[in-house]
């Protein structure tokens, strides 16, 4: 190939993409997960998904050890799953358990498929992106789903964007008055106030205190009489978002969005909402459904636009202030746990800052 | 271009790929080589072919050696092909013979189009991928085509995959009973056989003893009331696939494969179906021909298959069983052919083993 | 990614492609520059282009400083350019005006955005390719345009191809009786003509003394009547070619094309014709013009085709003659730019030489 000779101003060639193989993503939803085989990229990983005629799942490089085609384009054959191609037999351990045509035994070390550890929970099959192991960790725990007055609603989106960047948009305040300008904010008149900051190894969190009540539709839809508002935005490693909202003493909402990296620049937002208002829920999903999609629309091409840049201009070259409160922290964190530098703590650091809203 | 770092596990970087300059190989139908220059690649080489108005082939490199635009865009001139640009003329050694406007000689060394050896033979236009260099070979001869009570067809078809896996499929047995199910094995019992496989340092054959008759209804096709099976697989340097079956007396079959290696992972390959059955020729063959084709589409998704996956992983990562008879023997007469060393022998080495088919 | 094996003939990775920021480039028409956010992209950096609310032209680096999304997805405030994601200002200066929510003063040094010099001059916006900067030259002036008796049309064009490859191909010759043949030249029989060439540091000029007025449409339609012809090609550093054509005293035509490099292989053509002839203006123009585009198609075609040959085979490998009386002269002035190896001459280099036309 021909390196091209007239190009953009040097950038330094960083990315804020994280190889974390050691934790738990989501891969699909337990309802699809069947005999069918599915293919599924996590971690820039081919894994093949198959649920067995008993019903366990199963989760291997989508490969096959033998000449190499993609299991997902096999069959699930009782408790294993068939080649497409010369019909050679996996169980959901990745074991070679059949060689057609073979007068051998068709078990070998190097004829095995790499096993992904699989687990269901909360309606999702999650994987444990690091192959052959038994992890000592489980899958994130949704809360308030299924809670008494809670009504919960699940939606999955895709965005162009690293999980990084994606996170990032997700926890993000000052943009909402501009790209959701009418929808969420940026229609009153700014106040001053305070944010607190508290990062844990694992975690970080953003408490708002003194916001008023959005003024755009959003808010007024779930607080039609105003009220004082909690609002907390935190992150949870590796790759969860959680925006929690209380306006009065009714109204609460919880957004939590778990992030899969499918490749490094198009993640996966498998995103739960359970909240609790004075309107009856069943009104309010009709309504708050669209105007989510909306608001998520218009981030989608932003993540996207900052995605084609990233490429064109060789890497990122960003220049933080402190209104980008959880983004760099986001960072720092996964970058600790790339570099295998955690160190648990049990009391969080804690930063204040002022902004305008 | 920044580089993924989410990637999957690291694979050896290999492909079956050789890289064999001095051998012959199709490049199109003697028909289809007209005074219309024609673009063909071999061996990721572009070529132009060209037929002169007094009917002699030409083969040159496809780019004009004054300002490298394709010769394939121009126009036979009497005995020349002459540049669609600038209007120079080279003749079929590559000669430059004009170059209009100037007032000096044509001819410089500089100015010579890289000459590739052509030949007709069989109906087709073969080309031997060293430039400037007379041959002591020739091309392949096919054999028992217009032998008597023979009928012949031929067919062009290609994959998109290296010529080694495209080869390695085509005189593959066990593939059979899962890929083309119910065409052509798969829905017997299996029968314990004995396999003799000869290598040469040019060659390499499998011997089928005590097949029985296929029961696909390929097998029911060429002989309604089975019989005695005789079955050969064979394979030719460089790039030559060849079947040989005998069912009965009075049923031979022989399919001649030609590969012609387009790009690393690109092959076209040209067939030659030579057969005498019990049945009139006439009537097998508008059967044979479609089940043929359907075959030979499966064969190739899977192909197509194989191939995304070894760019998906970096590289094949291949584990072999005995049932893989052909395969690894071919690459190894590759390899030793792309680097220089072949030692001619006049007995082969045979080697035996049993599979159930 | 897998590095193909087969391949052509090894290639010198030479490309005419020169790397020359410190000059001034035509960005589009003055018209097309209002306070709607323009994306330009000029030697391979992406630049936006826009109008201030008080008519102001202002050019900065395509991606906003904060978190790299393009700044031509913002909008004009002002007289300043918003960014579409968190709302950030910039002016023409690139001097960061506003961070929404800050607290604290928005300007710093880490939140300018490059600014690059912007020029309105005879209805076309220029832009100088140093960021930063305040030139000592100006853009490139057109002669003739709105003296007496002249009439003049503008054509803007595209071709994927460098700016080098585009350059020689319009001030090129022979190729004229090859492709375009029977609209310009290659119908009549050739004469030995000679040929003046004037090489000073910043450009170069052909003359063509004894040219027989071109046989083809176009030289019909300047002069019926035949008469003796002047003809001129010019090249400009650091993209600029001329074609003058006088025919008789009456008919003078006089061709500039500025060239803007885009990336590597894609070239904007700003075309400036400026002609006098006997036929009033207002009529050869609605003849001239989709003749123009015609030979302008052709040439694209042969353009893209020769730049998809140097990306084939890795790179140029040209022989030329002495008929190649431009290209590789322009080449040298590029090179020497490029290198900063300028030397300013008064006297410039002559060379003579025949050529038959």
């Amino acid at each position: 190939m021909i390196e091209p000779r007239l190009q953009p101003p040097a950038t330094k060639d960083h990315v804020s993409v994280a190889h974390l193989p050691a934790f738990w993503y989501i891969a699909c939803e337990s309802s699809a997960l069947t005999d069918k085989p599915r293919a599924i990229t996590i971690l820039g990983t081919p894994l093949v998904l198959f649920r067995t005629k008993g019903g366990k799942p199963g989760a291997l490089l989508d490969r096959c050890p033998h000449r190499n085609v993609p299991l997902s384009i096999g069959a699930v054959v009782g408790e294993r799953i068939q080649c497409g191609y010369h019909g050679w037999e996996f169980d959901t351990q990745g074991t070679c358990q059949l060689v057609p045509g073979l007068c051998t035994e068709p078990e070998a070390k190097g004829r095995r498929a790499e096993r992904y550890p699989i687990a269901e929970q909360d309606g999702f099959v999650w994987v444990f992106m690091t192959p052959n192991v038994d992890p000592d960790t489980e899958p994130f725990r949704f809360p308030n789903v299924g809670d008494k007055g809670y009504t919960t609603a699940y939606r999955s989106v895709e965005a162009q964007a690293s999980v990084h960047a994606t996170i990032e948009n997700a926890l993000d305040v000052p943009h909402t008055a501009y790209l959701h300008k009418g929808l969420f904010r940026g229609t009153g008149e700014p106040n001053e106030i305070d944010v607190v900051v508290s990062r844990w190894h694992d975690r970080v969190e953003a408490e708002y205190i003194g916001e008023p009540r959005p003024e755009g539709v959003v808010g007024k839809l779930l607080s039609p009489s105003g009220g004082m508002v909690t609002h907390f935005d935190r992150f949870f490693m590796p790759s969860i978002a959680q925006v929690e909202y209380r306006i009065g003493d009714e109204n609460h909402i919880l957004v939590t969005s778990v992030c899969t990296p499918v490749t490094d620049f198009h993640t996966v937002l498998h995103a739960v909402i359970s909240f609790r208002t004075r309107i009856p829920g069943a009104l309010v999903k009709p309504v708050l459904q669209p105007l989510a999609m909306k608001i998520f629309g218009q981030d989608a091409v932003v993540l996207k636009l900052q995605t084609e840049a990233i490429h064109r201009f060789g890497g990122e070259q960003y220049v933080s202030t402190e209104l980008d409160i959880l983004g760099p922290q986001i960072w720092r964190l996964m970058r600790q746990a790339e570099r295998g530098e955690v160190v648990p703590v049990d009391e969080p650091v804690v930063k204040t800052l002022k902004m305008r809203v």
